[in-house]
């Protein structure tokens, strides 16, 4: 049987946040920053909850860190204090569990979502970025190199590099167009606003307690490095990135904004999602021992994610956002602890509260694609519903990214959103 | 005629740290973390400069960002609260200017820098890694593609990537050889010890104020941004990068260490050793407008640069280290202001306390190669006194960067020492 909130709005079918997801989050509160957990379209100020004596049966490093204006110190605990404050917040919100008096309680430190200012989730020391979608590879691989699309190294090493942590935003901050060189064929590189602009659809995972300096993280205990997941859109601009990538990588093409939404789903929360890892097809490596996965059958999660793209004149007009491409995360190639493992295996030390993404996610089927970049692969244009055309992102532009787990038998689990709008840029081009 | 310190040993012919340097550090005292500057063999304690009222003249932010456990609140002040601050600190230590009884005062805040644990001077939010040298780029460039070293993009673009700031370290931290995929010619990959172990020897210049993010900061501002210099060993497993450096750069080859100095030299103590930059060859291009310097004239600084190298069994026998490279930064093809412009050209903020460091520092002489990697260029591999030979590091080797500006009618600036060993893989080969 499902447990159902005392908050009403928890309950609703198409909510993100019922009582089995509780995801945290940073809001503003007075002149402060408070950690919160969403329920329903209500946000539990979780420092109020600490103060009024409401988690007085946790461990005290628990409660001190619940008071904390960022996730690090949580995030830093690991997952045995992790499950105690998420059965505590389930006790407390839970429409069986909770005694009225503590309820009563309770309702006091509820802020409506609505009006709440949500600020980045957590201090990111390091972001790394991955590339563990196979599909991904393969289009984009495909428009630089048709007969050789994935690289030698793809099947055999999860790919990432070290993003930049200064200009990653929370959702809803607006994104300037940046100015770049762009080298047109046949003509020398100039200095002007980017004209390829696009979004990247990528889920980003937060680093619990970490690793010290020098000492690996074994593939078997990486899950328990991962506090919990969030939508992560790495706005690219194309033209900078294909001049400037070689030999040393994306930099200038990816550094001026990273947008990344408030909430951050508990990995316990997405236990009843977990499937299969993407099966490597015959033929392909068995990834290198420090790379096994333990728990194949369950490495995977079953999460939607989606696209949605609405131009000003659409939001001028009133019209909805258009769906542009829905994906899910069971189809990457690199599964999240491997990507932990891997980014470790050379005694990298991860700290609480870094962020690795999983890079572009991208499925096999049409309209799967997490770029526009590889939508170049077909045959037409994106076609908004007011007739405009998008090959690239227009100055106006709003993209706002979805996901969630859902299955007949369990609430939605949901992500919110994660949503950005393109400014123009700051000098003409 | 040169100012004397009342700090003796500041008035050595072979000190890297008289009156005219005053670099900034941090070092442990107690159980705190104290801002210090170096003076000849002693450390001035800045936060009790500071607490002991000898810095009231001085504006408050100032006086209270040297109480700060990093240097990071200084940096954040900008040129006009640096140059205040090294002003004062001349008086107080100069020989002519010190008054007597504040003398005796600053006497019981130098502390021996011989028992002086030193830390990393900044909290270091962002770490970049530029390719500046033309010399390493093509000197590497040449061992991967022969008839074309550089690539067609490397004239235009200051190329850079983003480093990993979790694991930099403070000279004197042992090095541990990293893991990692290791892929030799016609075999299957495999997971191992790194074999090509190699160090690359670079400057970094820690960011002053910065810029809000989607603001550029233009060339004639970019010396404005820059708070000093320290040196830089940007560790690196060539066997690991080779493997998994494309399409996404350098990952876990050089984000297991890199070493950074502990004292950070002043942008101003080095002016008097400012030369016209690089001269590019005729043919080349000009910097497009927005790297365009403003003052060519001296916008290099003549730094020289020497890397040591002492295995174990010399450092058992005595032996001195050997002195394997020297080079100088006044062959570097982009500035550090062009850096810095470029970094920010795309909006991307940089933060008080970044680290921005240049890449390898290579000379066009044989002896001047800022990596062992670039001596594979040469016929024979490096001898050292005991007869031992190297083509890439062993466990053991101690690698010391030295860096010093020195001309006759000045006292030598130095960088002091930027040091490690390696110690042995934590798995075996």
């Amino acid at each position: 049987m499902v447990l159902r909130s005392w908050v009403s709005s928890a309950n609703d079918r198409d909510t993100d946040f019922p009582l089995q997801n509780l995801p945290y989050g940073v809001f503003r509160t007075g002149n402060e920053n408070h950690i919160g957990v969403a329920i329903g379209n209500q946000i539990l100020d979780l420092r109020g909850c600490a103060e009024q004596g409401l988690l007085a049966d946790l461990p005290a490093e628990v409660v001190s860190a619940c008071t904390a204006a960022v996730l690090n110190p949580l995030m830093a605990l690991g997952s045995t204090a992790w499950s105690a404050l998420r059965r505590k917040l389930t006790t407390l919100l839970g429409e069986e569990s909770a005694v009225q008096e503590t309820r009563e309680r309770v309702e006091l430190l509820l802020a409506p979502m609505n009006n709440a200012t949500m600020q980045l989730p957590a201090q990111i020391g390091g972001y790394t970025d991955f590339y563990a979608s196979i599909h991904h590879a393969e289009r984009v691989g495909r428009l630089f190199r048709p007969e050789n699309p994935l690289l030698p190294n793809y099947k055999y090493v999860p790919i990432g590099y070290n993003g930049r942590t200064s200009s990653i935003v929370v959702s809803g901050t607006a994104i300037r167009r940046p100015c770049g060189q762009l080298k047109p064929q046949q003509a020398e590189p100039a200095f002007a606003p980017a004209r390829s602009l696009d979004y990247e659809l990528e889920v980003g995972a937060f680093v619990g307690p970490g690793n010290a300096l020098g000492q690996p993280i074994p593939i078997v205990e990486a899950e328990e490095d991962i506090f919990g997941l969030c939508l992560v859109n790495d706005w690219s601009a194309r033209d900078i990135q294909s001049w400037e990538y070689q030999p040393l990588g994306p930099f200038l093409a990816k550094n001026f904004a990273t947008t990344i939404s408030p909430w951050v789903v508990p990995l316990e929360a997405l236990t009843p999602f977990r499937v299969p890892a993407y099966e490597r097809p015959a033929g392909d490596p068995a990834p290198l021992p420090y790379l096994n996965l333990p728990n194949r059958d369950c490495a995977g999660i079953d999460l939607t994610l989606e696209v949605y793209l609405a131009s000003e004149s659409m939001r001028r007009a009133g019209t909805a956002p258009m769906l542009v491409s829905r994906g899910n995360l069971r189809h990457l190639y690199w599964t999240l602890p491997q990507l932990v493992t891997h980014h470790a295996s050379n005694g990298c030390n991860l700290r609480p509260g870094d962020l690795l993404a999983t890079g572009t996610v991208s499925g096999p089927e049409v309209g799967s694609e997490g770029c526009l970049l590889e939508k170049r692969d077909r045959p037409e244009p994106v076609r908004l519903p007011d007739g405009e055309e998008r090959v690239f992102l227009e100055d106006g532009d709003q993209v706002m990214f979805r996901g969630y787990c859902q299955k007949p038998s369990w609430p939605r689990i949901g992500f919110g959103e994660c949503t950005g709008t393109i400014v123009s840029a700051s000098v003409k081009g």
